[in-house]
This record gives structure tokens, C-alpha cells and sequence, in this order.
């Protein structure tokens, strides 16, 4: 039984995370967020208190923190009492976060993989290059530490899992599908962080098919998918966190991501990547000037928070599973379907980010709940996931199944 | 009669000018080339001995000057006892390097209107607000000014005053038209310095209709022209010089430019622009670092000088003028037709920069003659075209003329 939260970070998901926690507090303790720049933690709170979320009476306090400097995120921890961390900001700042937590004993969440700032796209699987090198240290000191915990990943590992248990005898293939059938009514934006968005795009997409790490490059590999309530949409073959933990537990099945975008997204993406505006190493002005470009486009871009107010429309992501029930081919989709309108008016942020901030708060949850204690490091697959799709169905996004018969039901 | 030339620039017309200005030391005597950096000049210089291009025994000396220092470009003027400069550095500064001519005497060119970096697109018409308020200055003391004298605006500028000589009795519209019917065979780069040729297109479009300027967007006007050798070809009108001073001389005609571009060009054009990636204004990144995404953007950009040995293809370049003779309405076209290889061939550089690098040194060797040396400052159609012309095509840019009875020949 772990209690009060320490939610690190400051953007859109961040407060979805906060708002969530708020109408939690009453499961887990007091709560504190910190950032790089305390203002922003400041503005998430005030809008908490703004909604009137905050379940019961209770602390929410917020904090300036380097996420880089472990022994300033340990001492934060100490100072807070919290026993749980969420994990919300850059995905640069994960390893020296966890290794916090490592030294505390504070369970561990994040919802996207570690990065480092100068590498794009390392060799698969990727959670091997960071992660999963500090197990044996999580699994030594007790530590629970939930890697990937958003939507996708996260939730769509859940899915697998929940496949793997309840739907099929075996599983051949995972296709996870990601649309976001939304309009935010500008010429261009980025749903997440510019610069964490196209660094998931310029790398190589490496997909696990017939037992190996198969290596296509983006929007190589497109395919149209017929999905509840969103339609006909177009998605293409991605990179992405989850194929790189869902491939070890499903070794002899194929598992592969598939984002959807449209025309208008891939010229200019197609345009920004081909004219070298997307590269994370520096360049130099004919003044001397040393800049790298990918943050100078990430400075010209609409801030992704600013998209909520506008956002219309929904999102379905979920998981395509095909296998043998009873032996013959079976297949299941399960998924979700959120609302942009309905989780502004929430908690004040677009759908993409509701879907990947409410995942944590149910996380946290379970773990103030000790169902998800493990004292160990894992990704979603190797927990039970009924629990968590129960808990996310109460906070706001409902799972379905298109089973095996081909019946739309709630799980 | 003067002589001995300081070339103002190291680029890609800079090349071309040196080459030929040294083609022709003959007359035009001591040969001088400074920019900021000398070693792009003393590679200029190598270049032009590699290509044995000095018709006699003679001086190419190289220097770096800070053209935006009057008091410096005077002093190298004294220094090197230049009486002609030519001035192909960037757009922004010709009013000091016009100054130091000014001080001692020497006789001014420029291929391209003075820009302040700070603004785009000022109001018409753009000699106004730079150039002509010295032109009293030049008067008195007496100094050459030849304003604009690259092909477009430059030889552009002859061709109408040579349909005014010859051709027609009154001329009722001017369209200039420029394609590039090349190929440089990279995804994108631009012809010229890309802080310069993105300049001229984020602006408002001017023209000169019905005895008024008239504001357009670009690309918001476009026109298919069926042109001798480079066949129909789309092309849009642009914001350019020329019709700046055109329209002073010709009030009562329409006086337009046309510029050719393809629709990959349009595309990378609108996805910059519509981000926000020309803007000339600073913006801040998120590490608080100011940054000019224009300069980032020509950073990752090609170097133009560097497309030069894989260009093939040629240009169409002319005037189509239309008024009436003897009465009835009649119709002339007036062109050059060059061409990538050859040009890359003769000094090391493509078609682009060797159409606008000619027509000074044409025009440099008038003045040493005395025939354009007219002590106060001018547009192109103020002078005589005659000579320009006949200079130009023994220099490598051969005119043609669709004369009134639709006969293509040599002018």
C-alpha cells in the first residue's frame, strides 16, 4: 500500500495526469507536480482547483526540478513523502528519474520510451538500450517500476494481455492501430511535442515479423482499416515503444504498429524531413550561429496544449489480434473510442492527450491499491490486466471487444 | 574613360563576373575581388587562372572587406585605384557600397535592389526608398550609378527600351518571363542565395496595371506561356525590380513579371512559409536560444554555387511587349535563351548565375569605353541598348526577337 504522488512534468499530459489524480486523492494522498519551470506546475494546479477536482480536501503542492539530476529528483521525493512517481516528462529525463525512485524505493511510472537527445531510433529492441538494463537493480531494491504506461504503449499491452487471457488459445499477430480521426482547425501542428513527434517518424520503423526485427522506412508500408465509429482511415507501419516489449512475451507472433495519417501531414513532414529540418544534430548559419533545426521548427509550431480549446472529433485505438480458438482462426479487436470535446471539458486537454494521461493515474491507483505492487520493473503485458481496464472504464475511457463472433460488446 | 574593377561579392555571380571581367582585362585593366571572407575570393580567383580566362598579363587581387563599412569599401576603392566597382554581394549592401562610390568617384552596378534584413517587401516602388534619394548625390558629384543591371532586371530593361527604339510605335504592356526550364537533379534547392529568393516570394506581389500598383499574393496569379525552345511552361507573377522602375518610364503601360516554377517548388514554398520557417523576425526555442528561421532554413538549404556541375537545361528569358505600330495593335518578344552546361563549361558555374553575372561586366566595359560612363545614376532603360546588347552577345548572352510579323531572329 504506497500513497502520495510526485507527478514529474508539465505539458498536456501532465495535466490530464493531474486532474486525474486530483479526483483520486481521496485513494492517494497528497499530491505534488514539478518541472523544469515551476510556473507551468503553478497554471496545471490552478486549473485543478479551477474544475473543482480535487476529490477531497488534501495537498497539491507545486515544485521547480531539474529531471536530469537524480540527486534533485530523490531529494524531491524525500521531501514529498511520495511513494509514487509519475513520470511525465521529456523522454529524456527517464533514466535519471527511475534511478531516483531506484534510491528512494518510490514505485515508478512513465509513458514513453527513454531517448537520448542525440540519437534517433537505437537498435531494437529498445526498451533493452535503457530500461531494462536497471531490472535487476529494481528487482533488488523492491521497486515497482511500470514502464509505458500511457495508451499506446500501455493499454493496447493490456489488450494483448487481455487476448492472450480471455479471448484466443494463441496468438499469430498484433497489429496496434492509432487513429486520431480529430480537426484542430490549423494549417499544420503536432498532436505531442514537436520534437518527440517527428523523432518517432525520421528513424528507421522496425516491426517484429517471422521471429526477426523486420526494418522498413516511414510511410513505406501503408494499409486502409475499417474501424468502429471513426470509419475508413489510412495507416502506415511506425515505429513504436510497445513492438519493442510485446515481441519478447509474443516471440512467435507478429507484432506490428500502425499509426494513421493523412495526406496533408506526410508532405509536410515529407518536406521538412527531406530538407534536413527534422535532423537533431546541430547546423551552422552563415552567421556562425550554431542551431539544430528540429527545435527551431519545434519554436515555429503551435504548442500541442493550445490545439485543445479547437479540437473536434475522435479517436480509436486498439488492438487487431488474430490467432486459433478451439483451433481455427480467430480474431479480436479491442479498443477504445475518446472524445476531444468531451475530455476538454474535463479536464481542460485534447483526446490524444487524455488517452495517454488517464493510463498512469489508473496505474497509480492500483498501485496505492497494492494489485500492481510488484516490486519489480515491468512493461503492462506481464501484469493482470483486467483490473487496470476496469479501473480506466470508471475514469473515462471504456474499452470494447469486436470478439471472436464478431460482437460489439464492452469487455 | 575608366578602368580597373573591384567585383563586390564571392557568390555564384561573383564567379561569373570574375571570370568574365577577366575575359576582358584587356580593357577593363587591374582586377579586384573582395567579400567578408577572402578565401572564398582567392578560390574565385584560382578558378578563373585554372581556366586560363585572363585574356592578357595582368592583376586579379584578392581582399576581405565588410561591405557594410563605407569608410572600408572607400579605402579598398583608394587602395586598389578602382574606377568601376560591381557590386554582387548580398542585397543588403548596396547603399554603402554606393556610398563609398559616392566618396571617391568610382563608378556603381548592382544586379539587385537594396533590401534592409529587417523588412520584407517595402512599399512601391522599391527604388524609392533606397536608391533614387542618392541619385542627386550622383548628379553632383558627378558619379555613374547603373542600378540593376543583372539580366532580370537588367537586360530585361533593355529589351523594353529596345521595343520603344525599334519595334513599336506606343507600348501598352510589359510582361517579363522568366523560366528555368533546368534541372539541378537535387529534391529541392534554390538558384540563388535561398535568404534572398524566399525574400522576393513572401511578400506582397506588386504590379504596375491601369496606371496603378496593384497587390497580389504569390502564386495567387498564374499564366501558361509557350516559349521558343523551353516549350509551355506555368508561370506565376512575382514581386521583382524591374517593374519598379519600368513603370516610371512606361506609367501608362501594364508592367508585370512572370517567374516559372514547378509545383514541387510551390509545395516546399507553401509548407515553409505556412509554418512559419521564412519569417525573417526571430523566434526562441525552447532552451530560450534566438533563432531567425530563415537563416536555419538557408543553412540546411544546398549552396547554390554547389548545383552547378550536375545543372542541364536552359532558360527562356524576355519581354513580351505589347502596343500598337503604325497604328495597329502589334506584339514583339524579346529573349535570351541560355544554358546550364555551357555556361558551367565556359566559368564554372550554372545558367542562373552566368545570366545574371554577364550583363555587369557588359556593362562595365561601356563604361571603360565611355559609351554608358553618364556621370549620374540610371535604370537600364535610361540608356542607350543598342551597345548593351551587341556587348552581350559577343559576351556568351545572344538576344532574339519575335518580331511584329512573328519572325524569330537574331536582334
Amino acid at each position: 500500500m504506497k500513497k502520495n504522488v510526485l507527478i514529474i512534468g508539465a505539458g498536456g499530459v501532465a495535466q490530464v495526469v493531474a486532474h486525474k489524480c486530483a479526483q483520486h486523492n481521496d485513494i492517494l494522498g497528497d499530491l505534488h507536480i514539478a518541472s523544469r519551470t515551476r510556473a507551468k506546475c503553478d497554471a496545471i494546479i490552478a486549473s485543478v482547483h479551477a474544475k473543482g477536482a480535487m476529490k477531497g480536501q488534501g495537498t497539491f503542492e507545486a515544485h521547480a526540478v531539474d529531471a536530469m539530476d537524480t540527486a534533485a529528483v530523490a531529494d524531491l521525493i524525500r521531501k514529498t513523502g511520495a511513494q509514487i512517481v509519475i513520470n511525465v516528462g521529456s523522454s529524456f529525463v527517464n533514466m535519471t528519474v527511475l534511478a531516483a525512485c531506484i534510491e528512494t524505493g518510490a514505485a515508478y511510472m512513465d509513458t514513453a520510451i527513454h531517448e537520448d537527445p542525440e540519437k534517433i531510433c537505437e537498435a531494437p529492441p529498445w526498451y533493452g538500450n535503457y530500461e531494462w538494463k536497471r531490472r535487476a537493480a529494481c528487482e533488488a531494491a523492491g521497486v515497482t517500476a511500470i514502464l509505458g504506461v500511457g495508451f499506446d504503449p500501455g493499454v493496447v499491452n493490456a489488450y494483448a494481455r487481455l487476448a492472450e487471457d480471455e479471448f484466443l488459445d494463441t496468438i499469430e499477430s498484433i497489429d496496434i492501430v492509432d487513429i486520431n480521426a480529430g480537426s484542430h482547425g490549423r494549417w499544420f501542428a503536432t498532436n505531442f511535442d514537436p520534437e518527440i513527434n517527428f523523432r518517432e517518424f525520421t528513424g528507421t520503423v522496425y516491426s517484429w515479423q517471422q521471429g526477426a526485427w523486420q526494418a522498413n522506412k516511414m510511410f513505406e508500408v501503408g494499409k486502409e482499416w475499417d474501424l468502429p465509429v471513426v470509419g475508413k482511415q489510412k495507416a502506415y507501419m511506425t515505429g513504436h515503444d510497445e513492438v519493442h516489449s510485446l515481441s519478447a512475451r509474443y516471440s512467435h507472433a507478429d507484432v506490428r504498429f500502425w499509426m494513421g495519417f493523412g495526406d496533408h501531414y506526410i508532405n509536410v513532414f515529407t518536406v521538412l524531413k527531406n530538407l534536413g529540418l527534422l535532423s537533431e544534430q546541430p547546423v551552422k548559419t552563415a552567421e556562425g550561429q550554431e542551431v539544430i533545426p528540429l527545435k527551431v521548427v519545434k519554436a515555429v509550431l503551435p504548442d500541442p496544449a493550445s490545439l485543445a480549446p479547437d479540437y473536434e472529433g475522435k479517436t480509436c485505438i486498439g488492438d487487431v489480434i488474430k490467432g486459433t480458438k478451439g483451433g481455427k482462426p480467430a480474431e479480436v479487436f479491442i479498443y477504445n473510442v475518446a472524445d476531444h470535446k468531451e475530455a476538454y471539458a474535463e479536464v481542460g486537454s485534447q483526446g490524444i492527450s487524455y488517452t495517454a494521461g488517464v493510463p498512469p493515474v489508473a496505474a497509480a491507483i492500483l498501485i496505492a491499491q497494492g494489485i500492481w505492487d510488484v516490486g519489480t520493473m515491468v512493461n503492462v503485458e506481464e501484469l493482470p490486466p483486467r483490473p487496470f481496464l476496469e479501473r480506466l472504464g470508471e475514469m473515462g475511457l471504456p474499452s470494447r471487444v469486436i470478439d471472436t463472433r464478431g460482437t460489439d460488446r464492452a469487455i
